[in-house]
């Protein structure tokens, strides 16, 4: 299991990408995931990246989390090679699966979110690693 | 320049402990760090760590935290290889570098933080890393 992203909600990715280059972490892409209503670019971290989330839609989970918190720490992504066993264990443990399937999510990667009123605050995701 | 550590601040280590456990993710030590007024717990995740922060004293800063936003994401930490450019660099940027020079952190390494403020609302921590 790896560090797959740190997401961030930020109000505009333009200024955000300004601070994470002032100290060389740079974005590869950046793509709009219109079901989740953000756009996101990912920077690169190691074998990790920075997610940064604007939100694209007034309604969307990230522009009511900016509404209630503001800008900041979003959630932690897992890289998991199987999802549906990742999801099966956390149940199993006691954590609030939110996604009852796996979802498609940026990158064309399948993904499950865990409600962060089972793990001390924190929502976390899963993400399917590509094939290897 | 790595991820090192998603800081997450809890009321008590433990039964955070329980839920990283939960889904395969383990300490591999805990240390008081009395400068900072914590008590923290290492979890490798890949090349990263995710470290649970439980707050000493009632007036440290996870301690505030706490009380102000509640148990969840708090910081970032990047491992630099030099950490006097890493904020000399962040200050040209225009980031708000908290420490005037580095301070003892936590596992011994020099660490220095970066205000929220000039982030977007990130707390952004350097460590440097142990000589290789």
């Amino acid at each position: 299991m790896e560090i797959d992203h740190i997401g961030i909600a930020v109000r505009k990715l333009e200024p955000a990408l300004a601070v994470y280059g002032a100290i060389g972490i740079r974005a590869t892409m950046t793509e709009a995931v219109p079901s989740e209503g953000v756009r996101v670019a990912f920077l690169p971290v190691g074998e990790s990246h920075i997610e940064l989330l604007e939100p694209l839609a007034a309604d969307g989970p990230i522009a009511k989390f900016l509404e209630n918190r503001g800008e900041g720490l979003h959630h932690i992504a897992l890289a998991v090679d199987d999802i549906q066993a990742a999801m099966t264990r956390a149940r199993s443990g006691g954590l609030a699966v939110i996604d009852e399937v796996p979802r498609q999510g940026a990158r064309g990667r399948k993904v499950a979110f865990v409600h962060p009123k089972s793990t001390g605050g924190v929502l976390l995701e899963f993400v399917q690693n590509a094939p290897r």
